[in-house]
């Protein structure tokens, strides 16, 4: 199954054998002071040196969150973007629970990039959020992360989050949404509240692969929270998830690259480690 | 299924659920030219201090070979494995190819710890080793590691690797060696010559685990040879073989424990990171 996300000048795919795409997460101001304080004061400047770091590390695809108490999305969400699409040529990722913001930077994006095809994230199992978001995804031909959460929460069990995935891609389906175009994410917690939280993580996205053979993201970075050494845990928490079936993780790419192009190697994506090798000699690993 | 490892003072349990036990790989001349030099010397200086510095570094059974061409094996092994059971005291892994050295081993390791059980290593699916060796496994009660390779080589498919791991584990049982005294090794092989070599192993683990249970060792650092940034590739690499099922790899206990250490965090198998954060405060990650 093959999800394909269009850039103003590159194309990306996401599927089967192919090498892991990088979702860059770093243009989200959650957790990040310094970038909240500049979208309240409305400067995008830290977007867009955000947005060529990350893909000079390695980005594949850019996640695009200025969701901050205070700042209206409606007006900021589009401004941001436009920048992201100005300054670099990688597909973007439409990050955001504001309907309207959603619409209003999904119209921008047409008009920006009219052969473009962006993700939006996204969408989880609530009636309210598959009501909000979906017709979205079908008006304007985008693909849609799918989280496995619903009106009940995060579900404790890995059966209980394919049940919300295999919810998510009937819904879509029934809007003319194709399987290809839902990008599931099984939603990583943290190890350090519960320790069945990377199991779970990892045994929901071994069953969501298994039965709907859809692309996958995870957001890999929370489930470290709180622990010392958190980048080999996060090293190790990716290797298994790509094992497992993430092939488009949402991560800091200048952190996660040498795991994700590592998890390439080792599961044969990545022939006589010709990417991997490249990568080191470029001192971008 | 729980596989129990006794040495003189200290019992090591390899089963579901629990923490992942490190067999220590360092006592081995291959590729070490200083070790093998001294050991051709009879000396077993460096046997010593490689015991001790590798069960400071976490290492819970220790993996003893002395082969190198023009060492009587079966005069020297003994002679290091008593010196290692008088060094520490963790169970040990008896290494080599030598049935006479293997059986004089034995023979010592039952003289010094009547009560002990080390880890014979290693038995495979050619007729010639499983005749030498499991008879001697169920003479002395110790447990066995299995390769999956046989007459014809290691197998170059996942299915291959599983049918010869099944056959050692019915030949085991039809001397009376439980399936639960057998740990399978899948056997890795180099991703820079082969790029499927990685996924092989995971695949060929993940059946052998599902299909008979057993527990599972395998030498992991071989899959990197060649290879920049190995530390990279080997961490990712031990992450996603033990979420496949490897519950005892042999490694260099001190390069290989932080991810070992942060792969049991991620299944469950570390509460609260105990462990983990434990070994952080101790500098020993």
């Amino acid at each position: 199954m093959e999800t394909v996300l269009k850039g103003r000048g590159k194309k990306v795919i996401i599927g089967d054998g192919r090498p892991t795409v990088i979702i860059g997460e770093r243009i989200n101001p959650t957790g990040k002071k310094k970038l909240a304080a500049a979208l309240l004061a409305g400067d995008l400047e830290i977007v867009r040196q955000e947005a060529l770091a990350q893909v000079e590390a390695g980005a594949d695809v850019l996640d695009v969150n200025v969701g901050v108490a205070g700042v209206d999305e409606v007006d900021l969400l589009p401004k941001a973007v436009r920048l992201v699409m100005e300054t670099v040529d990688v597909p973007v990722c439409i990050d955001t629970a504001n309907g309207e913001a959603l619409r209003a930077a999904l119209a921008l994006h047409k008009e920006l990039n009219p052969d473009g095809k962006p993700l939006v994230n996204s969408v989880n199992g609530e009636e309210a959020s598959l009501a909000r978001v979906l017709p979205l995804v079908a008006q304007y031909g985008t693909a849609v992360i799918g989280l496995c959460m619903d009106d009940e929460g995060i579900p404790a069990t890995p059966e209980g989050r394919l049940a919300v995935a295999r919810k998510i891609v009937e819904r879509a389906e029934g809007l003319g949404i194709g399987r290809d175009d839902v990008v599931i994410d099984c939603l990583s917690l943290t190890v350090g509240a519960d320790s069945r939280a990377g199991w779970t993580t990892l045994q929901a996205t071994r069953m969501v692969r298994e039965e709907l053979g859809v692309n996958m993201t995870l957001g890999a970075s929370n489930v470290s929270f709180g622990l010392p050494e958190r980048e080999v845990l996060n090293g190790a928490f990716l290797a298994m998830v790509i094992a497992a079936g993430v092939n488009c993780p949402l991560v800091d790419a200048a952190r996660a690259r040498p795991f994700i192009l590592a998890a390439d190697v080792l599961l044969g994506r990545d022939e006589y480690a010709m990417r991997y090798i490249r990568a080191f000699r470029r001192k971008r690993l």
